[in-house]
This record gives structure tokens, C-alpha cells and sequence, in this order.
């Protein structure tokens, strides 16, 4: 599936295999994991491919366990059995906000592979026990002084802090990633975030309910 | 741009650099280069990331090659001046006939770049010096003894002859490329297969012309 | 310098090139980065050498990217002038919180390569406007449901959530990182978390300072 | 064996393994494949080793599997049963059409070591029947508007077009690869090189029967 | 075990893993490898890291076979049975002879290995007949025309002949390595080298006895 | 140039380059270099190319240092001045010695280097200060409790004690290494295979006077 938040653009599939990677199995366990890519020009300047390059970057490499944790926070292993599902999240165009875009797509896409096993009759488990959560992400920063939800590449630039935010749709954390890119921040700064992230995430949460319904 | 030909979509992009390469530097030529992927998903079944992998296989490597030459053929290096112009193919979806696709589109995205240096007053010479042919491609097989234009997946497997031919808007060859994937072929059904590719090209050259006025 | 937290020792070092990187020549600024690597046996199972595999796993990216942002978190990179830094921590031994003692350790390496370049008069501003704050880590988590400062590599494991928190001197926050390791979190949970992360901050930062005093 | 043609030197070598590779165990087929590749000094200038590179470039990844593709349109995988063929072509030095000598000299290579193995008992079929039939190659261009067999390096640089054809003892053809290095070429270029190659890889056919011959 | 040379430290240890790879298995034998490494900063200048390079250079590679082989010629793999061990020896501090300093010190963690598997009734054979000889090693060599026994790091620059002698207890050469870095030597020269490396070894002969009887 | 000992056949080039590598230059000296590989079918079982693995193995890497260390040793850089010169020894056909035979060939191909320089008054010095030496060198071992010159590869493999001798065409010693493959050896027999080698490079050392005088 596309995800499209403001200028950026992310392709997110999820590739179901029956089965599990050789150190994982007999133990009744599934598997989650993701990839994160940027095409070389999804940004306003062309970026070297990293197949050419030879190696994953540190910012890709981080990205994907980032992607990764957050999908499995919100999957019963157990009741997914022994499958392996792989999100792929590649990045067609970037204005700011990637990483959680990505998640918030990449968890549609993780459905709808569930809901494929479950037609099959593959899974472990009950399709709403396998899937008894789900996830969104969003970015917030302060910009110029003021809390700022979803920054596009310019504000993201300007942004004093840096904060990635995801949720479950019942409102609890998952993971909390917060920076100061130019500076440090207050308790108070971080608290204000929080509140702008918590909301950012519910909504998101909403319009994925909606896009599985339809 | 996208390019779309049955379930094959490619998305083409040229980027441009003002300068060139350092073994190049003083010539007075541009350069042009290409580098064509397939993402992970673009095939029904996920195929590993060349990033994770380390390196870059030998049909991506191939293929980028002869995009690299055909586009360059269409290029006079000298009127583009010192300006270097990367041509990226990504296949988000492949269908068969992912090059020659890729191609196609790539002419398109070229003339567009091409036109931008002009406007921007950076070319040696006059566009229309620069950009003094345009280029196509299109593949061709033996189908069950029958030439056969634009073969999809299921064809492309099936085909005991296979060939991508690349010409010129003007009728000429640019690339030939014919190898008997399940058998040999006689030079009658070369011939043959050499007069279906001249065809479907003319045709693409038209398509083209049609977008780029558009 | 090594570092000693519990069970964990981690060896931390500054090396200073006079100069910058190409990219950075002649903007006035100086660079500090960060390198992070365990040694083979530095856990209890021996793991592979990271060269011998040909390449840095994402977690030590990771690991790697955080100390060098948090440590330039408190560099005036100005005031340092044209001058590199790189820190070096290498994990003798692990038990626990092996980045937020390389963050910790990795200052006052830092600090002590700052005044020796004061004392060559290589900086551009005075020692004390180029490190204008300083900086230290801890890693705190929710075990059986209590926040717990400083965990060990068995508490860890059991951790339901594990965050990362680096502080200045001051109390401000340079980075938050927090992950629902098995399960998630609300905000009292993270709340709880901040304060008991605050005040283990604190203490290093004491600790730091009686340890550049002597 | 050492095939020589005209300053172009390659050594030729066939390794057989009883035994297929994993994935193509109990299909009852055999495999041939080939790597290429040039000493430091196969030409006037010496350039670096692929191996401490650390990567195969995109010619010679090209080559290896054009010689492959070919080699295997002469076998019959089927009679040759579940054996391996390996066929080195090691340039020693190089004057133009190294990949054209390559398989040409691959071919007998391929035939002895076929030979040894119906002597060990050890093909699924008859050996003529393994070896159905004969490829050879050659490179043909066009040089100053004259179509020209076996270009050697001189000429190939000058060449307008370069083509690698590369047919069977009965005259078809299995792999056919046009180039228009320096410009584009016309249907009746094409034609009168074709023509060129046919001939010229009837030659090289007799010449492979008397050298098996003997 | 952490050895100290003058001012070379090395931080040597063993790795036991019960089961030998694969290619061994069945054989009845045990295995012994060694894999060396720099710190980053155990030299005055900082050198790359070789994982960050992405690989190993000659000199590593050249020294992990030197202490490899000279660890399995104190072991009798036979009686060590279907076990292996990876000696890892990490220089934190380089002040020359490191490779010796790590075969002595690696000798020492080895013997605990080896007590440690017999203490769990793992060998094959009796401890005292897998271990049935000591290894120790010094650097020698000419300078200033004068045979020196542990040359440090500016001794070993000025070094007109370096040598590197592997003996047992008993005063059997295991590895002689010489090499005329600055010039060549005579047999009168490699005579007297020989005669103080042998004595030298001898002596730690002794010290790793009182060692392992503490 | 093609230099045959036994079964032993390595193809040994010199390729000259004016001017030095950028970390040399304005210092006055030249560089000597060495890369050693062998075919894949060198030996009786293919081995696989080190390029396609991606990485250049140990034992390549030392026996490359090995042979651009004893090449180095006769020839006084200053008088070479600022050129460069690699050696090639390509390993055709392999039956033990193939660094002894290519240390001896490397010598002749880098005489012949040194001449055409000093045809072309390229050089700093005169051409015999340039060459102030000659090298030779001889494997050595004891097979069966004898020593012997010049193990061919069953001998190699039999070999209790292998050592590699490298002398100038004076007597001198240029490198000495000795191992106990299979056990270990004493100072006699250790003084038996040097005076066996010493004999063995003194006869190349003739031979190599001949070689080049005709």
C-alpha cells in the first residue's frame, strides 16, 4: 500500500512466508521484521544507492529496527505461529517524517497479510488475538519555541528537538525517541510533546480503523 | 516519471549534477549514467534486497549498463558540455520487460532534464543538438513459433527466443540483444523478430513525442 | 580512560586530529564522532568480530550514532575551532548499560582531549565556552512492574521497559529513548521513569565533576 | 587448454563435480556455468584485481554469464545428469574479442571434460547426445564502413558497431549482441554483420571438430 | 588474562565451544583458532577500525595464523576431542611485540580452557596429554649491530633484523619468522638471534609455569 | 615473465608507473609492491575466486607482503626515485613453492622493470645502484627426518618442518620462515635446512644471472 502524509511517499508491502528463519524454529514462535529504503531520489538532492555503495547505512540499519520493534509490539507471536512476515518500506519520495510514516503504513499492511494467513487457515491463533493492538507513529519537534506535530523536511531542519512518537490505538507508548538536534530540552518541552504525540497517534489510529473497514 | 506497460511500472528519474566525473574533468563532455533496481516486492515473490546482500548481482549490473549506453546513444556529450546526468530506473512492479521499459521512460526523464539545463542556460550547445535522437525499446520473443511483441512474465518464461532491441525514432538499431533462452534460432526468425522490434519502437518513439508535447 | 558500572567496563578514549574532514573545510567548525565496539568475549557467549563479518551490525550503528550526538550535544563546535575528535568505547566486559556508560565515560575523555588542545592553543574559544555543558547517561526500566535505575544484564532481560536517558549537568535532556521491550507503557509509566533517570544523571554529573577535579 | 587468437590469449579450463548445487538437487539435471576474468596485465595497462577491489565489476559479471548462457545451449542437461561443470576462461592477454575466444576455447574444454566423465561411467546419457551440438563465437564491427571479422583491440576502439555472435556448427544462432558503440546502425549494417559472423563461426566450428580430433 | 610486556598490553582469552564446524565433524579432533585485534587507539596515533573498513587487513590476518598455529602445536587435537576453542587476543596497548605477547598469553588462557573441559569430564584424553607441551614467544633483534631480546616499538623501528621465535618448554622451535626490514643479515647474525630468542623463551617457559601454578 | 620449477608454473609481471602513491610523494622514493594469486584450477580441486567471494584470503595476503618485502630488499628506493612498480605473480599451475618461484621470477620481471626505466632516464640513480642485490628463494623442509630443497606438493604436505628461505645472490639472509607443520623442530635440524637453503638460492642466483645476461 502508498501511505502519502503531506510530500512524503511510502510504499509499504508486507511478504508472508509460511515457516520461520532456522534458529527460530520449533518453537511455535512467528517472526516480524522490516526494511527500510529510500529510492536515490526521493529527496530533493539524488543520494548514492546503498547496493552500490556495498553497505547499509547506520540511519537505514536504525530505521528498520526502529520499524521492526514497533511491529512486533503490536503482534501476538505465539498466535501468529510459525510464519515469517516482512514489511518493506521504501521511501518513493521524503518530506520529512519517514520513519513514522512507515510505521503507521506498515502496520495496514501487516493486517491485511494476517488477514490473508487467517483465509488460509494458517495462523496459530484467533486473527483479532494475532493482531490485539495496533500501532501509529507520528513525529512531533519544537519549532521556533512551539510544540509542532508531523514536521515537514524544513521544519524538521529548524527543529530545536526531534521527537518520534509511537502509540498503540489505546493510547500507551511503544516507543519513545526524543533529540535535541541544536540544544537540549526541559522537562517541561518534553511533556508538551508527549501531549501533541499522544493526540497525533489516536488520530492516525482512527483513520487506519477506517481504511481496514473500507 | 511512472512508466506503465501492462503490469510492468518503472519509475524513471534523471538527476542532475553541473560538473562531471574527475577522470572527465576538462574534456568539454558530459556524461550520462544509469542505475536500474527492482524493490524487494516488485516480483510476486520477495526477492532479498541487493543492499542487505552486499552487492550489486550481475543482471542488475547488466541491465544498468544498457540503459547507460542506449540513453547515451540518443545524447550528443559534447553539446550537453560538462554536466552529468544519472538516469535512475526503479521497478516498482515488473510484469516482463523491466528494460525496455525502463528505457523508454528513461528517454523521457533524460528530455525533461535536459530541457531544465537548457532553460537554466547550461548547455555547450542547443537542446535539440544535445537530444539529436530519440530512443525506445521494446522486448520480443518466440512464442510457441510465433514472434511476439511485448512479452509479459508468463510469455517471457515460456519463450524459447528472447531479444530486446533498442532503436532510434528514426528506424535505427541502437542495441541488439537475441539469446536462444530454450533452444537456438534460425535467421529466418531472426529476421523476423528484427522486423516486429522495428515496429513496436516506431510506435513508442510516437508515444513519446505525444507525452513530451504534452 | 575505563569505566566501570557494575559488572560492565568499558575502555573510552579521545583521539584529536588537528584539521576537519574534507566536507568541512574552512566553516570554522570542529567534529567530534564516536565509534562503539564490544570485544568478542565481552559477553558471557562469545560473539563474532564485527571485521572478520565484513561489516558493523545495526546495532552498533546505532550505539555509535547516539554517544557521537549526545557528546556533541555538549561541544560548543565553533569554539572548538577546526579540530576533530573521535571517541572510542570499547565493551571489555558487559553487564548492563554498556551505551550510557560510554556516554558517561566518553565525556570526560572528551573533556580532558578539550584542554590539552588548550593547552597547544589549538581552540578557537576558551575550554570552557567549547564545553559549555556536560553530559551523562542512564539506563533505567520497569521490572516487575518498579522503575529500576542502572540495570544489570539479568535485570534487562526481565525489563518489560528499557530506556535510554542522556542529561546535561543542568538536568536538561539531550536524548530520550525509551521501548516497551515486552509490551507497552503509559504515560505514569514513563513519567516514573524520567524522574528516576533525572536524578541518576545528577549523580554522574557530580561524580564527572570530582573525577576531572582530581 | 590455451586458446590463441591473434594477440588474445585465454586459458580454458573445466572443472567437473559430481553432484549439483542444493537447490537443484533431485531434478535430475546437471549444470554448467562459467566465471571470466583478466590478469592484472592481460593489457598494455595494468589495471586493479577485482579481488582486492572487493567486488566483481559489471563487464565482467556480463561476461561470465554470456559465456554461461552459451556453454549451456550446447549441453543437454538431461543427459548430463545431476554433474557440475565449472569453466574458467582466464584472460593472460588480452587484444579484443576475449569473450568471443572464451567461449570458443570454453567449448572444447566443456567436450573433454564431458568425455571423462562418460569414460568414469558417470552421464545420465550418451555423450553425443550430452554434447548435441557445437557454439563458437566471434566479434564482427563495423570499421570505417566496412564490416570486419575478429576486430583486435585497435579496431574494436575504432569500431561504429560491435557485435558478439556467437552460433552453432549448424549455423544458428544462440546468442547475438549489437552495439552501436559510436553511433547507430541500419537494418542492412545489421544484416551484412550478421552475415560476416555466420561465416566466420563456421570456420571456427571446423576448426573445433579437427582440434577434438586430434 | 590480561598480559603486560613492558608497555604492551594484551587481553587475551578463550572461547570453548563444545562441537567442532562442520567440514571437522566425525573426525575425532578437536580445533584451535586465533583471531588478533588493535584497539583503535593502543598505538599513539589512531588507526581505523577494521570492521569499519569492512575488512581485515594483511597484517591481522598474517598474525591470527601465526598465533593459531602456534597454539595447535601444544595441543594434541586428539585428545582434545570434537571440541573447539577460539583464542581472542585484543592489544589495548601496543608498545611492539604484540603477536608474542599474545601467543605467551594466549598459551595461558588456553591450558584454562583446556582444565575447565576437564573439569566438566569434556576431553577426550587426559589434560596432561592434550596439553602435552608449553609454547612461548619472543621478538628479537639487531640494533645497532647488537642482537636485543622484547625490542619495544622505537627499538623495533630502528631494527636492522626482526625476528619472531615460537619455542616450547622444552627449547624446540615451534615458528621462526625473520625478516631484514632495513637490510639483510648474515648466518652469524641468525645464529646470534637465535641463541638469545631461545633463552628468552625459556625464561617465560618458567613464568607461565609459576602462573598457572598460582 | 613465465618461471617453471617442477609442476610449478607462475606467469611474474613488472607494470611501472611514474610517480608514486600520494602518501609517498616529494619524499624522493620509490615503492615496490607485490600482488599474488593463483587460478582457480592451479590446483588439482578448483578452489573458489577470491573476487567472487568478495575478499582476498589470509594466506593470499601474506604471501603478497612476503614477496613485496624480499623485492623491496634489493632494490634501494632513492635510487629508483618516484616510480612505482607492481609486481604480478599469477600462479598458472600449482605443486608446492609457489612463493619461492615467484619471489625468484618477480626478481627477474623487476630487473627487466628497472632496465626499461633506465632506458628512458627515468631513474634517480644508476640502474645497478637501483639494483644493488639480487634475491632468490627456496622452500625447504624435512620429510621423513631429511631435509630437502624444493617440496613439490605431496612432499609439502608429508613435510614435518617447511621453511621458506630467501637470500641475495651474496649469501645474506632476507627472510627466514620456518614451521613445524606437524610437531616441532630443534636448533640442528633447524641449522641443517638453512645450509640446504642457503646452497639452493645460491644456484637460482646463477641461474637468474644467466637468465638476464641472455
Amino acid at each position: 500500500m502508498l501511505v502519502e502524509f503531506g510530500g512524503t511517499r511510502v510504499l509499504c508491502t508486507a511478504s508472508v512466508t509460511e515457516g520461520v528463519p532456522r534458529w527460530r524454529k520449533g518453537s511455535g514462535l512467528g517472526w516480524v521484521t522490516a526494511e527500510y529504503a529510500m529510492l536515490p531520489r526521493a529527496t530533493n538532492t539524488r543520494s548514492d544507492r546503498e547496493s552500490v555503495r556495498g553497505k547499509i547505512g547506520g540511519r537505514t540499519h536504525e530505521i528498520s529496527r526502529l520499524i521492526g520493534r514497533s511491529l512486533r509490539a503490536c503482534v501476538d507471536l505465539k498466535a501468529l505461529g510459525e510464519n515469517s512476515i516482512v514489511l518493506d518500506c521504501d521511501v518513493l519520495q521524503a518530506d520529512g517524517g519517514t520513519r513514522t510514516a512507515s510505521i503507521t503504513g506498515a502496520y495496514v499492511a501487516l493486517y491485511d497479510a494476517v488477514s490473508w494467513l487467517a483465509a488460509r487457515k494458517s495462523l496459530a491463533g484467533k486473527p483479532e488475538k494475532v493482531m490485539h493492538r495496533s500501532v501509529a507513529a507520528v513525529s512531533v519537534g519544537i519549532v521556533a519555541g512551539e510544540p509542532l506535530l508531523d514536521l515537514c523536511y524544513v521544519e524538521d531542519v529548524a527543529a530545536e528537538v526531534d521527537m518520534n512518537v509511537v502509540c498503540t490505538g489505546d493510547g500507551d507508548f511503544v516507543e519513545v525517541q526524543g533529540t535535541g538536534e541544536d540544544g537540549v530540552f526541559s522537562r517541561a518541552q518534553l511533556d508538551a510533546l508527549l501531549d501533541v504525540a499522544s493526540l497525533g497517534c489516536l488520530e492516525l489510529a482512527e483513520a487506519q480503523r477506517k481504511a481496514l473497514a473500507s
